[in-house]
């Protein structure tokens, strides 16, 4: 029987943190349902995100704890958040504030496609590749 | 400037692995915009998943290439699959066959909310939880 301590039937959030003490992140856009963003999220960025309602990660390339949104001003509003069956990812529905997710510029990093149907080398397509903001305007202060 | 086989803004597929060899791969529900699972895919998962437009995943706790639905029936038709900006996730729109996603036997597997606003021990509610399908049935091969 399942218990309160079943990670899959209980109440109970014990985050299954991986090697390097984090879980995945995957962020969605509340407006539309599109994937903005996949990120990962320490003990701390998890604890901050929930008592705050806005979207903080860890950087695993930078080594650090970050705000979204800190240097861009596009913050993410929290609208719900969930954990899947073995919780060991999250996902956010976000109200993204400012024009995007992406550092590139655009709102989603998901803006290639890559096509079916193919063996061997692949070819990506750009889709919905708009850039909503200049990322070197925006992040002028980030080497 | 870009190039070519810039990862970011490059028309190339050049998938960036972990350390074992393994992208994330986030899955929505193409009928609704949910999110139905996250999985991790190899190599020969992604090949796999291009070639034939059905979802192949890589299992980290079984150390295995499988076919989602190779047991349950329950497969993935992929609708659209995009690669994010810095390619070391997928994302994977897919018409989910059969009753659901989820080996708990639901149809996602983010059936339980994190209620924000809080600190200190979080306490999860369940949403969206109602079990399509028995588990105990569709999956009696599987240890």
């Amino acid at each position: 029987m399942p218990t309160s301590l079943d990670p899959e039937e209980g109440l109970a959030f014990t985050p299954k943190f991986d090697a390097n003490g984090l879980v995945t992140a995957v962020v969605t856009d509340a407006a539309n349902g599109g994937v903005l963003m996949v990120a990962h999220m320490n003990e701390e960025a998890l604890a901050k995100t929930i008592a705050t309602g806005e979207a903080w990660y860890y950087s695993r390339s930078r080594q650090k704890l970050w705000k979204k949104g800190e240097s861009s001003g596009h913050i993410q509003r929290v609208i719900e958040m969930r954990v899947d069956c073995d919780q060991d990812a999250v996902w956010l529905r976000v109200e993204q504030k400012g024009p995007g997710a992406c550092h590139t510029g655009r709102r989603s990093c998901f803006y290639r496609a890559v096509p079916l149907g193919q063996i061997g080398d692949v070819r990506l397509e750009f889709r919905d590749d708009e850039k909503t903001f200049d990322p070197k305007a925006v992040y002028r202060d980030i080497s």
